[in-house]
């Protein structure tokens, strides 16, 4: 029977700077009585990413450019935390009342640079995403096999907003142990007819179904774990959420916004 | 422990207009040694849906307007194809040699309407998507119901290109017995901090999850059984995809591409 089951580990502890988070994933797998095996991919929040990484900062402590007042005064926002978005900008894509949309340092459309609030402590402390989300999908994955033996992938997502949908999903913006694309372009259909576009994002798949149960609130489950993933996706040593990149000029929905 | 697990129907027979999906799917499911539960979500893909309702077209049976082969010019695809897409569309988003996006009669922004020709039979024979999946997903679940006593949930989906990204993934196109969304404003994080905007596109992601068991080729596997997602997902009897559908003026992208 071709099927996957997705197990949140739950009593996933709180975590800190510096934290080894391969080591934790371990030790909450095995409280939650659930085996590590190869071909699991393992779906992790972002956010514990930047805690064990140290990627938080008070607005407090911020300094804002001269350029972060004139776009705070452009939206509505606060110049600190202008200021924080600037740092991880590569390319704003729209600065309004409403939004403050770029294309971050890694290469990711997303709202405010991906720095949020929630499920961080301190009323003004913010998380900025992991510096590279592929090396710490990537150091994780080497870490869970140098302690289990075993060969997992890993995939750190973050929820989003899309264009023409109501609605966040999550998306996977680090990968590591599985390619992020499942490329169906000229193979064949039932009845034989040749493919011709489909190249499926199964790194974000994966990450819309592990949000099912990590949730966005109390739950405190930012680990998914997933079996039988492993004649679906296909593992590979070398990997990047880099795959999902896509040029503007590539992009066919450009000026359709 | 919270989990679900994702399974998928093996051998699906090939549908044909006129069939009870419904009746094929518990049937399959049986045969399958898969027992269907109240709070199964099952998803399907629209194509089979398109095929029972006989939503299939030859192109030779086609007379292009005038309006499709002025914008068949301009595309350079072929004027009978322009034809269907102008006949489930609302409005025309893009029309270049790139790409015909729009959005269509159902409220949907895709890619020529989402009409296509994978996993259809005949050389020149297209499959719209269903009139209104909403509808074939609640008369599939109530016919399910009348079939089997179980209360489950039907999302219908489809495979999309999306915006900033590489690659498509898996959208729920209809929905009957959960609702679309799951809202978190207003609710607590773990330090007491109320989310502003966390507002989740949860039937999105089942399509997303359920994609990875679909694939898009030859393997005849176009219905998934989702079991576990009840106390995650919320069950109601009055449910629609166009909780998905959002305006322009509230699309936080609009002039963003």
């Amino acid at each position: 029977m071709k099927s996957f089951t997705a197990v949140a580990l739950e009593k996933f502890p709180l975590i800190k700077p510096g934290d080894n988070l391969a080591k934790i994933i371990v030790e909450t797998a095995e409280k939650n009585c659930l085996k590590i095996e190869d071909g699991d991919v393992i779906a992790v929040a972002q956010k514990i990413f930047s805690k064990a990484e140290g990627r938080v900062v008070r607005l407090k402590d911020v300094a804002p450019s001269e350029k972060a007042r004139e776009i705070a005064k452009k939206t509505g926002k606060s110049s600190k935390f202008v200021e924080l978005v600037l740092r991880e900008t590569k390319n704003i894509l729209k600065a309004s009342r409403e939004v403050l949309l770029v294309e971050d340092v890694r290469g990711l459309v997303c709202i405010n640079a991906g720095i949020d609030k929630s499920n961080i402590e301190g009323a003004d402390t913010f998380a900025f995403l992991p510096e590279n989300p592929d090396v710490s999908a990537e150091e994780c994955r080497k870490e869970i096999r140098r302690l289990t033996g075993k060969h997992v992938a890993v995939v750190v997502c973050d929820t989003y907003s899309r264009p023409f949908r109501r609605g966040q999903v999550n998306f996977a913006i680090g990968v590591s142990g599985i390619k992020s694309l499942k490329d169906y372009r000229g193979k064949r259909d039932l009845f034989g007819y040749v493919l011709k576009v489909k190249n499926v994002a199964v790194a974000d798949e994966i990450a819309a179904a592990a949000e099912l149960l990590m949730g966005q609130a109390t739950e405190a489950t930012p680990v998914v774990i997933f079996k039988g993933l492993k004649d679906i996706v296909e593992f590979c040593e070398k990997a990047s959420v880099r795959e999902l990149e896509i040029s503007r000029e590539e992009d066919l929905f450009k000026d359709a916004l």
